[in-house]
């Protein structure tokens, strides 16, 4: 507690808090339409004020995050080292990755690895088919745990006031007319994935994708992520035969319990 | 300037920037081999004091970037949405996803897109050939530019002042014994790969690892990333030809000038 008693600091760690939160904040103000953006345009995006817009902008150029060309500021590659730190620390991102490449070697469909953070469910390795239309979803990319397979084995794991808690704060959007979007019909799904241990979605995000997934769980059981399979092309019976038994051999070789 | 000028705000600047700098120092300390650390474990990986890295930590916790289990402290997956921030407002790495793809089922071998950051390449884009017992260099990995045909290409494009102060930073190191460790034969063989419009490396970086590697570029001809197909068993007879001219499609599709 010394350096919270000590007068000098007291103000500190809340501005501290404020500063960092501000500077991530402008990190990801950039997107694919906004690559480019002026001072003016950061503080419009993030709501700050220009001269803290400002002064964010460029302490993120002094620690070579950013680059300034004309009134122009972009990002710059060293800020994928930021989540590089993360994928690296999570092992099941890591060896993830060589699994799920021979899953899809031996199913011939793409599939993916997602963790669970808030609502959504956040992808941390994949593995895609060449050769298939399908979606390309990057490492870091969102989707609503609800409506999707992976979401739904990943919720099923929570202890019950996490999941209460996931109730408080989720908005079960709908997508297509099959989303299911009530509390109660959701628990109910969750209680029997967790019974069957997998989760088959068909149509809830989107008209033509269905997919299957099985959870990953660390010593002691508790699920700590989500492998799926997904394609447009396959029946239900491949799916939920073939598949999944290959889809829970490739599972357990990452679970540790 | 008026954010300068006034004087609450005079030593805010540069607080700012050390606060930043080490937040994101903290950050990266974490590690495949330091997944979960405690105070003191950060503390003496980062050489922050006990006090500035708890009060860091904290911080991250606060904002959803990092979680406290007993007293170990990981990462959490919103870490990601900062790298992924800078994915997609790279447009190359954006649309580059597909091309590489298409180039990948063409040759039926692995490929990455790469940008340079300082003395080092960073893959910001790739497709791995199932069944190919390829590394699976993730997005945001680092390799020294000197030893890779990515990284030539990438100096090749640099305008003289760049070049210069890349020779005063990199450290050429080498790798096999074939490695090009001096400033002059480098200096010569990227010029030669500025008049050739590609690079061609074998047994450089690794004894058994053949790649060759072309420009994409922006308006004006400004080299902005690197695309490569890198294999350990194709003559460099087919590298040259059918593949070379492939890539020099591909890298058309992205280029803007």
């Amino acid at each position: 507690m010394s350096d919270i008693q000590d007068s000098s600091d007291q103000s500190e760690p809340r501005y501290f808090v404020k500063a960092l939160d501000r500077s991530l904040q402008v990190i990801c103000a950039f997107s694919a339409e906004s690559s480019e953006m002026t001072l003016s345009q950061v503080a419009a995006r993030t709501g700050l004020t220009r001269a803290s817009a400002r002064r964010i902008l460029l302490s993120l150029v002094d620690l070579g995050y950013a680059e300034k060309e004309g009134n122009l500021f972009r990002l710059r590659p060293r800020v994928l080292q930021i989540g590089y730190a993360y994928l690296s620390s999570l092992g099941v991102a890591h060896r993830g990755q060589y699994v799920l490449e021979r899953l899809m070697e031996d199913t011939g469909e793409s599939c993916s690895i997602c963790v669970l953070d808030g609502t959504d469910i956040v992808y941390v390795a994949r593995a895609i088919m060449p050769g298939l239309a399908s979606i390309a979803i990057a490492i870091g990319a969102r989707l609503p745990a609800h409506a999707t397979a992976m979401g739904r084995v990943l919720l099923a794991g929570l202890p019950p006031d996490e999941l209460d808690e996931y109730f408080q704060n989720a908005e079960l959007k709908s997508f297509t007319s099959k989303t299911i979007t009530s509390e109660a019909a959701l628990r109910k799904v969750l209680k029997k994935t967790r019974e069957q241990g997998y989760a088959y979605i068909s149509g809830e995000l989107d008209d033509t994708m269905e997919s299957i997934a099985v959870p990953v769980t660390k010593a002691g059981g508790r699920v700590i992520a989500a492998m799926s399979l997904y394609t447009g092309r396959i029946t239900e019976e491949v799916m939920l035969g073939d598949f999944l038994t290959k889809m829970r051999n490739a599972a357990k070789v990452l679970s540790e319990g």
